[in-house]
């Protein structure tokens, strides 16, 4: 390589050798990035012995580094001994065997290696042209997803079909793409019929529904669209039911507005609970509604034949995703989105700059996957799939899948062994929904003593009135014995908890 | 670690194998993460010795690949020896010095390093308690950023401060999260004035502009927002004034409109122009426009105090962007963007359901950077600004801009010495627009002949009514010499296709 530092006689010396360093020096590069490997092996190996939830406050980050950037190169070491002085003190460990908050978020070192490459190349995929490799693999590596959960051949891209897969940054942008392209299916629909009709006058009736136990970004993307979304009242079970969506589309239609629009959730964020898609699926095609379903959690579930029939209704809908960035070992992030008519998701928003315009685009054959989302550039993300796909197979992705269903059952059984607990909602897959029996105000107390103890970490819920905990089967290397470590903290907890307030 | 396998009894013994590897083996992810970092490595070292833009056909992935994913795991031999075959012919090369397209994705091995360490932590972190140090290391690093290109205080989050800064996935996030912000604030005062008016009537009047010269990205949020959007025209030099704004707000406000939102880019795409700031800014500030600033490529220069002159005007601005992962050596994606008041981008939908609620939320001294963006998830970014700052140093960075200004010039040069082309604006940063003098159809050939023959890779774009080449200054590990290998390519491409031209 020529030297990159030739005829810079006017900034210091220390500069110009660290830039030559790091410019240039190759061989630097191979030592830190295997230093950071066994960083990286080091950590995760022996997270379990690091608390899962910090101790800071807010605020704590600010003194503990300089107010501005250096102006002078620092070496990687002083950079590297900062990470376990100013960064691990304020990490929540995700994958600590003890994090039962949230939903899980996947982590394998497939997807690691995978990632590392996909760095390396470091191409910008908006359009064929930028890499067709991106492209091209993410189309078949959805197809194979989709085959996976026996997806119908209608949502694949294959050779000629007229569906197909895209990965997008989170169910966020999944459910928001889905309404953008709903919304201009039906103003384009009703100015066919009535060519007199104002864009404006159209998005003011429309609205849009889910149930409301789905995730709070499905609102978000009504409140993003400029239109009004409705929540569907849940059943017993928390699921939307078709009766409860014809009654708010027939009084909507009766008032003048336009229904549009359902997200259905399969897996709800505070009960993994199912919306039942035989019976909205039909009102859906009936009624011109775009169905959307958002299965961010529980989709990577239906790779398991036992766990499919969840999924049954798919069929009735516009667009489907799920994130295996959550439960399929595929690292954030990872959203899978299948549509039925990709003119439909392109149609949302197309533009053609001359200065994105390629040779093949006319082809017909080909995928521009900057019109399939929200942001134009996008990373090569594929690679992820394909590696953790391949490395594990089919089954050892079933396996993994299993253990945490299996070990969501035995902290079930825990709980139902206990009478002073309550099981809260259908234990389906790896979440489970729990509270001691008794007031709110006692479970508020119970799970903020749990997670002020920092042995694990928990997340509430609201299901209907009550204040419930929420256990989810997280971490990779999650095994039975942590889930008996967790079950005898929290009763201990409980115990102390119940014992005082006898008092 | 518990043997996971334990009772697994009822599948096959290589898939038993294969997940005991993977999940439990530590030192062979210690051996494959080394050997990746090698591949990299050489991958990067010797990126000149492959072609820059491929040869495949639409298409040409599939039949290399299973049309389904493996039942049984594949080793990791098995699959690295799939990246040559298959991923590698498909790749655009983006660092290759001969990559002259679009604008750089930035690429630098403290990134490369640091977005290792960020997924091994793999935290998602959308509010503050689901790891802080994610949240407080990017209001940090804002803030350093914004000091080092001397953007007003108003926009950094110090200790108390009403503004700060927050990473997008793109400045396509940003645009859009800008005019949603400004849409909510606009709706909002209008419904204090007058309590009886309806949403939907006030959207329907709703006007943004931008430039003509803008990014496609820019109408596209307003197409996603549901609001109209109008292009103003731009001056000789491809950059919007003040007057062409004043007359389209005045037209449209006569018209009963409602003007709401300008963005105004610094550095277009075609060119590389600049909106005169300081004539558009007061017009924004005295008709209640929301002014968003979309400096995508160009933003990265102004930390060289030399170019610091084409920020003036920023204290105009409501909200601020550029990209450091195009040109500040920070891997994408990190979107850099400031708001002057927080509360204002916060306001645009925030959303509270409990599984997402915390102890410290109302503490005010917080950031749930889940309300400052479109998707909730979000990777650890910050820390690949935090190593690149560091490792560079801010001299380190400045040389690194100063270097592509330089080989711009070089390369106008060479194009100024030869009569038979025209520069076609004015070369400020790292990108030359230029043309053989002649009609669009001549330069259309000529581009398509420099892209098929490999050796250099160029995108076009129009300027006016002409067909423009555009020659951007792309990788890291550019040097005078490619500059000249480039300059000679095209010139012997140009002879030969004028000399046919005459016969």
């Amino acid at each position: 390589m020529p030297g990159a530092a030739k005829g810079r006689s006017y900034v210091g010396r220390r500069v110009r050798q660290a830039f030559q360093l790091i410019n240039m020096d190759y061989s630097e590069f191979r030592q830190r990035g295997k230093e950071m490997v066994d960083y990286i092996a080091n950590y995760l190996e022996n997270i379990d012995q690091r608390q899962v939830y910090p101790d800071v406050e807010p605020g704590y980050l600010r003194p503990l580094i300089p107010a501005s950037a250096p102006e002078e190169p620092e070496t990687f070491e002083e950079i590297i001994k900062d990470v376990e002085r100013v960064i691990m003190p304020g990490v929540t460990h995700w994958h600590h065997p003890h994090f039962f908050a949230y939903f899980p978020t996947a982590s394998s070192f497939p997807a690691l290696l995978a990632d590392m490459l996909s760095g390396a190349i470091g191409c910008i995929g908006f359009s064929w042209a930028t890499s067709p490799a991106c492209t091209e693999l993410e189309t078949v590596m959805l197809d194979w997803l989709g085959k996976m959960i026996k997806l119908p051949d209608q949502f694949l891209a294959g050779n000629d079909g007229e569906g197909g897969g895209v990965i997008q940054g989170s169910a966020s942008d999944a459910t928001l793409m889905a309404l953008l392209a709903a919304r201009t299916k039906v103003i384009r629909r009703l100015q066919v019929e009535n060519p007199n009709l104002e864009e404006a006058e159209v998005m003011g009736k429309l609205v849009a529904y889910s149930s409301e136990q789905a995730h709070c970004s499905v609102e978000r993307a009504a409140l993003i669209g400029g239109v009004k979304m409705k929540m569907i009242p849940s059943d017993e079970k928390f699921a939307a039911r078709g009766e409860a969506l014809r009654k708010a589309v027939e009084e909507d239609k009766a008032a003048g507005l336009i229904p549009f629009y359902f997200c259905a959730t399969l897996g709800t964020t505070p009960s993994c609970a199912f919306d039942k898609l035989m019976e909205l699926g039909p009102i859906c095609n009936a009624e011109n509604l775009w169905m959307h379903i958002d299965a961010a959690y529980a989709g990577s579930a239906f790779i398991c034949p036992e766990f499919r029939y969840l999924l049954d209704g798919v069929e009735f809908a516009d667009s489907f995703n799920f994130n295996p960035h959550k439960w399929l070992l595929v690292n954030f992030d990872c959203s899978a989105m299948w549509v039925k008519k990709r003119t439909d998701i392109i149609g949302a928003f197309r533009m053609e700059p001359l200065y994105l315009q390629h040779n093949h685009q006319e082809s017909g054959l080909i995928t521009d996957y900057r019109h399939w989302q929200i942001p134009l550039g996008r990373r090569f993300r594929s690679l992820k799939m394909w590696f953790v796909f391949r490395m594990y197979g089919v089954k050892g992705l079933q396996e993994y899948i299993r253990k945490h269903v299996r070990l969501a059952h035995e902290f079930e059984n825990l709980v139902l062994q206990d009478t002073r607990f309550e099981i809260c909602a259908e234990v389906i897959l790896g979440l489970v929904c729990f509270r001691l029996k008794g007031s709110n105000a006692l479970n508020e107390q119970l799970l903020k003593r749990i997670n002020n103890a920092r042995k694990i970490h928990l997340v509430p819920c609201n299901l209907g009135d009550k204040f419930v905990l929420r256990f989810a089967v997280c971490a990779r290397t999650v095994e039975s014995s942590h889930i008996h470590f967790a079950w005898k903290n929290i009763t201990d907890i409980a115990t102390e908890l119940l014992q005082e307030n006898k008092k």
